[in-house]
């Protein structure tokens, strides 16, 4: 069986990429999520391998010291990071996973995963992620400035992603992720025990 | 606007290549077929332009000469070849371009169009291209047997190619190659003009 393939989607805040991801669990079911580590305690009602991996500070920094998270970072006194194992547990399996990473730290993985894929997620323009963010109601007139300054820094990293999808449209932007997947599935160097099985047949 | 991407199929015969692009240009309406320009005499009811480019030999020559055609061969005394300023206007006018050329031809156009896609339609076995040349009843065993030889040498130029199509059913095989063409569409690097767009809106 051929590998599954680590796709790496990113995006400034407020581009939509949970509810792009959300959509694209229910349309594409060789996709599975890569679940977290931390540090932090369980909030009632989150399960050990569903929610997150539940680490003691001690046995997360062993897994640092080991070289089995892909990449961390440190969040209000508690580690969030992604374990290696389980990522190419399910990649040995043939599935694809999908790693929701922050947009500099996606740079990282294509030098664990060269055969990864770095999708960027892009609003249709500044102004209109600042009228998406600006909807929520929630943030404040400085929240904002401040997520679309660091939106402006974020893109700058663009053009070193494999992919570009838009998010204009819901719907249109959940199908381009997923044809960018089933394209990256037929890519021939993906696909040598395919050939092999042609070329012996 | 942004370049269109030459796209190039290349496959052994009988994998079932040209109608597979016949389903295609009805899905997909941002293609156009690179018309090939021949020597030979235009035959009732063909058009300049639209069938081949019909040329004198001694025009046909000065193109080669001047690096006009992209590829050619000659064939029972007569000339076909890629004309290379048609496909560059319609690459520059932003259309993708389908270059149907055989393998080995294929493994050139990289050096000419290093943005190409190429694409490999294969059978699902070698069985299975046999029983399909047996079916058209038209075939000597030893045109077949001829035929499987080839197959053989072609497949083993596959692995050159960026991706892979299995051609088993037919309309899932016109689906796999759009869904590659529709994919690189958003390939960061053919999109560059948009991410300044975004950027500086």
């Amino acid at each position: 069986m051929e590998k599954g393939i680590p796709i790496v989607i990113s995006a400034p805040s407020g581009c939509g990429k949970d509810t792009i991801l959300e959509q694209l669990f229910k349309i594409n079911d060789n996709l599975v999520y890569s679940v977290s580590a931390t540090t932090r305690a369980p909030r009632e009602g989150e399960v050990d391998g569903q929610s997150y991996y539940f680490h003691t500070r001690e046995s997360f920094e062993k897994m640092i010291a080991d070289n089995e998270v892909l990449e961390y970072t440190e969040y209000c006194g508690n580690y969030y990071g992604t374990p290696k194992k389980a990522v190419e547990d399910m990649l040995a399996a043939g599935k694809d996973v999908i790693l929701k990473i922050e947009v500099e730290g996606a740079m990282n993985i294509k030098k664990i995963f060269d055969e990864c894929v770095l999708i960027f997620v892009l609003p249709p323009s500044i102004a209109e992620l600042e009228r998406r963010l600006r909807k929520r109601g929630s943030e404040t007139e400085e929240t904002i400035a401040a997520r679309i300054k660091q939106a402006r820094t974020e893109l700058e990293f663009a053009d070193k992603f494999d992919y570009l999808v838009v998010n204009g449209a819901l719907e249109k932007a959940v199908e381009d992720v997923n044809t960018v997947i089933l394209s990256e599935k037929m890519a021939a160097k993906r696909n040598a025990e395919l050939l092999d099985m042609v070329k012996n047949s």
